[in-house]
């Protein structure tokens, strides 16, 4: 048994942490958000394009890591207005469009003034 | 390896996610609140009532995926009010009352008006 | 398949679930606070203390269940004050100085007056 950091001059650094790691079989994803990576600030406007920025984030560190949307299990949403839950699911129903992962959501405080954070479990191709 | 959503009309649609998912030889199941599935609504009352009903709720997922209380690993509780601590451990003491799983808790604000949600991570038989 | 809790004399009860619990080959670690085991109280003073407290008993119950700091995959952190992140990566690089885990992060309230809680998934030796 081990774990193996997934590290890729694709990802941006997030923070002090891997993108993702592998253990146990399956790929742990760090929490991913809805910062643009060609400029490296978070997506303005409406709540929908800074939620779909983040699974697109969420995307490319799965199918970098050897993963994919389809093979996710588990995602833990953290978002800061309970009056987004509805904007949240549509955009969760675009991105998931069947087979969808196991969730939890709740709504918290993010830093950064970020509204939304999604983190993953998936398995490995 | 793959990912393999959990699904049984026994099982009510909470959202646009899968009520379990199994991956890796666990099973994930999506956070359970305490909403009565025969009336669709959350358990009024004591918040006592809430938390055995999401318990029930949960054990019922994990029941029909092929696992059981005893086999959760992980759980993660939020909750909204810090007041209700001693009634949520009461409360898992009486579902879980030996070989407890491994616990996060934290208070955060839930949808819905909803005071608790657990989610799990746990073996399968 | 099964779920085995890990348990030790040396490991101080936190409350009515397991230090930690064995499944599909991964180590659940309950949420780790920064009370010091030898007073039972929280450290106080700066929010750094607190912080290292917290991976200083993540460490023990890590290595007493057969796993250690280099084998985490995955934390959560939760924290009650977005003006301490910064605080929180300059601990969390001196305890991960390399091939660190994937992390989740979201401030929220937590019992006990405590200011973090950290708990994770890890690979076995």
């Amino acid at each position: 048994m081990t774990m193996i950091p997934v590290n890729s001059p694709e990802l941006p650094v997030l923070g002090p942490y891997s993108p993702a790691t592998r253990a146990g079989g399956l790929l742990f994803v760090s929490a991913q958000t809805g910062v643009d990576p060609r400029t490296g600030t978070v997506q303005e406007g409406p709540f929908e394009i800074e939620c779909r920025q983040a699974f697109v984030n969420l995307e490319r560190v799965l199918r970098i890591a050897g993963s994919s949307l389809a093979l996710v299990a588990k995602v833990t949403v953290f978002y800061t207005d309970l009056g987004q839950l509805a904007a949240l699911n549509t955009v969760f129903t675009e991105v998931f469009p069947q087979d969808p992962p196991a969730r939890s959501a709740a709504v918290v405080t993010l830093a950064g003034g970020r509204r939304i954070s999604v983190d993953a479990v998936a398995a490995l191709q």
